[in-house]
Parts: C-alpha cells; sequence; structure tokens
C-alpha cells in the first residue's frame, strides 16, 4: 500500500491507496476515533457496485451506517439536492461526533463534503473516491462545494477529510470516458508541478490506459503527493495553491456555458489546458513545441482539445469567466506556463489573446 | 464609544457600542482594508429604516455596495432564501475579497453570515445589529446558519465577523415586544456567569426597559465581554462555550414544535430558562429561592416563563431536544445551575426530571 500524508497541522491526514482497499475501511475508520453513526453518501451508478461493501466493512469495525443515494452527475451537485440530504440526515439523528463518508466520483465527495462541512456546523468527513479524478484531485486538498446556476463551486468551505482511501480496484469498472477525463487532471500535474511526471506519462500512456496496476498506482501516489505539497503550503489558496487551477478558468466557463453535464470537468479542462498553454506561448513565452507536446498527450488520450464556437458562445464563455472565483477587480487571473513543469499565477490576459486562443 | 475585543488570534475582531455609529461604519470599514464591493443584507423592516445610512456611509468610503432583502422573521433563515441570496451575490459579481455586510437582527445576522462563510468557499463578514438580541448575542461569536424543518440552526458554520457595531440608537424604534426577547439572553448572562450582572438587572431593570442609554450601553458591553471571553477559550464549542445555551435545549425545541415565528427566540428561551432552573433544583440542587429569582426577573421583563403542553404536545418537545446539536449518544445534555452566575455543562437528565419541570 502507498501512503501520502498531506501535511496540515492539527488536520494532517493520510491517504492510503492500493487496490482492494474497500473491506478495510472500518477498521481503519475506527482509528480515527469517530463516532458510531455515518452516512455513506453515494451516486445510482456507484452505490449499487460498492455501498454494501463500505457499508458491512463498517458495521463489522462497530458502526451504525445508513446510505445515502443521490442521482449521478454534475446536476446532483447542488442546494436543492442538499437541502435533501440535510433532511435525511436529520431523519435519521446525525450528530456531532457522527462522521459522513463519500463514495464516489468529484460530484459525490464535493457535495457530501459540503454537507459534512455545514450540517451541526461541520462533521468529520471521510473520503472514497472511485474515480480517476476523485482520486488525483477532489478528494484531496479539502475544497468542497455545490453550483450555482451562474457557476461552477460558487458555494462551499474548505473542510479537510480525515482520511482518503483510493481503492485502484474500483478504477476497474470506471467506463473509459470517466477513466479519459481523469487524465486530463492527472497530465495536469505535469504540466504544473514536474516535467518528469509528464515525460513519464508520455512514454507510459499506453500501459496507463490499459490500467495498468503498477503504473496506475505510482501515478496516481505521485499525483497525491504533488497535490499534499501545495496544499500542504497554501490551504485555503492565497497564492501557490492556485496553480491547481491551470486549464479550469476556461475550463469551468466551458462546462457553465455548455450546460453542467454536457462536458465532463476532465474534458472541459482539457480544453481549457490547450488555450492555456497557447495563451502561455503569446503571454510568458512558452515555446510552441511545448504547447504542441501537451496537445498531443490529451488528444492521445483521447480528450478534446479544441472546442468550436460562434459569436454569441464566444461572448458567453467571456462573460463565464468573470464570474470565476479567481476574478479580483473584474479582471480574470490566469494561471499560465513558462515550460512544462512550471507555471505562474495571477496573469492578466488581454481580451484579444483569449479571443485568438478560443479560436485557434 | 465602548470596545470589547474579541481574542481569537489572527481571528480577533472588535465590538464597538455607541448611540449614533451607522454613519461611521464606512470608515471603520476602510480601515479593515476589505475589497470594494459589498452586499448589504438586511430585511424589510429593517431595511427601510437604516440601509440607506449604511450605504451612503459606505459610498463615502469608496465602497460600492448593493442591497439584498429578505423578509423579516425567522422563516427567512432556510436554503431556499440562502439559494436567491446566491443567485444574487452572483448576479452583482461579488469577488473573494468582497464582504458582506449584516443589517438586522439575529437572523438576518445568521442568514448573512451564512452566505459569507460558504459563498466563494467565504467571503469576509461585518455585523450590525439592530436588536438588543443580536447585540449581545448571535452578532458575536461566528455562529452562523439557517433552519431545517427538522430543527433550529442545523445547517452552518463558524466563521468570525470582522468588526461588529453595535448602534444603540438602533434599539430606539425595537418593538417593544423585540426589546424583551433581547433582555431574555442579557439575563441568561447573569445566571451563566456573573451574579453582580445579574443583581444589577434586578436593580435597573426600570431604567433598562426605558431603554436609557447609559445603563443599556454598559449592560451590552459586560454581555459582549462574557461573551468574548467565552467565545476567545472555546470558539467552537467543545467545551465551555456550551454554557452559553443554558435554556436553550428546551428553548430550541419549544420554538421547532410551535412552529417558527410563533414564539421569538428570547421568549422560548425564557421558558427554557425557567425549565433548565427547575430541572437544577431537582439534579444540582440550586436553591429554589434563587431559580424563582431568575423566573421573576424574566416576568417583571414581561417575558412568558411557563408553557401549558398537553400530552401530545409534549412527546413532540421531548422528540425535538433529540435533534438538538448539543445531543451525543442519543443522549441531550443539558446546561444546568449550580446558583445564579456558575453553570456547568454536559447533564443528562432523567426523562421525570425534563417531563416535572415542563408541568410545573
Amino acid at each position: 500500500m502507498r501512503k501520502v500524508n498531506v501535511p496540515l497541522g492539527a488536520r494532517s491526514y493520510e491517504i492510503h491507496i492500493a487496490a482492494g482497499l474497500l473491506p478495510w475501511i472500518g477498521k481503519a475508520c475506527a482509528r480515527l476515533k469517530l463516532g458510531a453513526r455515518c452516512a455513506v453518501v453515494s451516486d445510482d451508478e456507484v452505490a449499487p457496485r460498492y455501498a454494501a461493501a463500505v457499508q458491512q466493512s463498517l458495521r463489522a469495525a462497530g458502526f451504525d451506517s445508513f446510505l445515502i443515494t443521490v442521482p449521478h452527475g454534475e446536476p446532483a451537485k447542488r442546494l436543492q439536492m442538499a437541502q435533501r440530504c440535510f433532511d435525511e440526515l436529520a431523519e435519521h439523528r446525525l450528530e456531532r461526533n457522527s462522521f459522513i463518508l463519500a463514495l464516489g466520483g468529484g460530484v459525490v465527495g464535493d457535495l457530501a463534503g459540503f454537507l459534512a462541512a455545514t450540517y451541526l456546523r461541520g462533521l468529520a468527513f471521510v473520503q472514497v473516491p472511485t474515480t480517476l479524478l476523485a482520486q488525483v484531485d477532489s478528494s484531496v486538498g479539502g475544497k468542497v462545494g455545490i453550483n450555482l446556476k451562474a457557476g461552477k463551486n460558487l458555494v462551499g468551505a474548505f473542510h479537510q477529510p480525515r482520511q482518503v482511501f483510493c481503492d485502484l480496484s474500483a478504477l476497474d469498472t470506471l467506463p473509459e470516458r470517466e477513466f479519459r477525463a481523469g487524465m486530463a487532471e492527472v497530465i495536469k500535474y505535469g504540466i504544473i508541478y514536474d516535467a518528469q511526471l509528464f515525460a513519464r506519462l508520455e512514454r507510459d500512456l499506453p500501459k496507463l490506459m490499459r490500467r495498468d496496476r503498477a503504473n496506475l498506482g505510482a501515478v496516481i501516489a505521485r499525483c497525491c503527493e504533488i497535490k499534499a505539497e501545495v496544499v500542504g503550503q497554501d490551504e485555503t489558496e492565497s497564492g501557490l495553491r492556485a496553480i491547481l487551477n491551470f486549464g479550469h478558468t476556461i475550463g469551468h466557463a466551458i462546462e457553465a456555458t455548455a450546460g453542467y453535464g454536457k462536458y465532463l470537468h476532465g474534458e472541459a479542462i482539457a480544453i481549457g489546458q490547450v488555450a492555456a498553454a497557447h495563451i502561455s506561448c503569446a503571454v510568458l513565452g512558452m515555446r510552441e513545441a511545448e504547447a504542441n507536446r501537451l496537445e498531443d498527450l490529451l488528444a492521445k488520450t483521447g480528450l478534446p482539445t479544441r472546442i468550436r464556437l460562434d459569436a454569441r458562445r464566444r461572448q458567453q464563455l467571456l462573460a463565464a469567466m468573470k464570474l470565476d472565483k479567481k476574478v479580483s477587480g473584474g479582471e480574470v487571473k490566469f494561471v499560465l506556463a513558462k515550460k512544462i513543469g512550471a507555471v505562474e499565477t495571477g496573469h492578466e490576459v488581454p481580451r484579444e489573446i483569449i479571443e485568438h486562443a478560443l479560436a485557434k
């Protein structure tokens, strides 16, 4: 088993990465000294596969869990669904020492984390991510939240989990499209932090796409390490943490304007990363060859890298960017790359350059 | 002007107490180094009286504010209203360095604080309480939240304000019933922490009820000092802070089962405090004479001290207590008094004693 520590003082926690972890979750939770009552939050695709195993493991360790199942997909991440879940938590008499366990992808983790951050002003929270994207990104670092009509994750909190369990076996049944979407975040870590990881991804892509466990485990652990290092230095995104948003300013705007659910998050940020790379060439002098390496790797992964926009859609997209949480003084701030493995935050970019990158 | 410091390390802040503070709010906010954009959240009774003065003061200090008005009263503290407010915050393009100013009573402060705690994962927050209850209690200490059908404040956060402005002039127009309700919390501080304050309230009650500013300012400042001391030692209620809940376990249950809005919060906790005092006599040996002093003072203030319950309502009330946030292991924990000025937390009370106290 691989272990990664997220160093946050009293709120530090471990990420465990291995195949076949689900039956061990109950025992591990018992070590965290959590209260007996627990809500397992999952979606209608993941719950039928894995909820029974998780609940049995919890029961064997002396926990009394109940299951809340939400519809799968991004539309579940809204306040109305949170309301329904809150009412269920109250009905099942969750207490201050109870905990919430998120079993599923990023949507489930973000929603369940928001419930945990706000129910009774904050409950303990355990992440069991079952998608590649959630394992390398959304389950680590404590960002939780829900969407508004106006934009993604506009309502939420920083609420760290007490532990994260990445079961590699859960990836076996992940639909191909979802797996590819997760690879978009994996590739992002190469761009923003680790040129060696990027080169490894170029080299080992076929093995990774076959979901070879040894390769996949090592790569997921490396992504978690990077995220842990970044979050450990800047938990609430006052500086460094913003590098994790490479490709996200445009990506979020694509998701918002296309209607949540049309593009998967990973697909939208694949397009966003390519656009950000082209902007980086124009603004920071990143070499075109490096931008092309990024686009090639994303394309080989089977991800979209461009978007066709008529003038009206382009205007909508630019307007949606202004709602991004990273906006300051009305100006959108971009994360841009100097080269593969090194990025800078806080760049204001002239509108023409953004439009030009999107028109490519 | 009286100033009280709430000592919370990097999150410390000041409470300013004086008559005629509203025109100075803009200047004071400028010293807090907040962003230019600001949402003023108020209700349809307070906004017509005071919002113009606050917004003009903000404008004069260079802030760009807009007003969100919610209906007055407890029913506004629900998720559906939060959703409407979130949409307005997004429409007005609030940014991470923007802030939210709560102008009103406890309902407005709790709702606006919940918006501030969660919009963009947390914005700065300023409290301008305009009721006695909000000035001595709900605006200080960072508890924010909304109600569920199942109970009060079940969803929320700890989110400290950056400053609190208690304008004594705002109390001039407070309806008599609301003023009395605020006195229930004032009296609570005497019971839980300060026998001298309690004796002063017994002595000066006529002056206070006439809203004599010198007396009122001193008493409000003392209540804020006590709350600041308690919160400074235990921000997230892992121990000491629970003493502030004296009378609240039964009080919250009364509010929930009577339908929010029938009893004002202060009225419900007046009844709750008297019941808690009788339980204290039975469990902790508090002297009956002291319990009677409490009941007399509340009654002289014009507050209800008893509730008539048929068997069905009594069962509902006992069930509602189990939903209280202070429940642990299925057991309701009471704050009980040894004598005026000294309480203890964490007491489990046999059901018959609770029923007996309620039947008095």
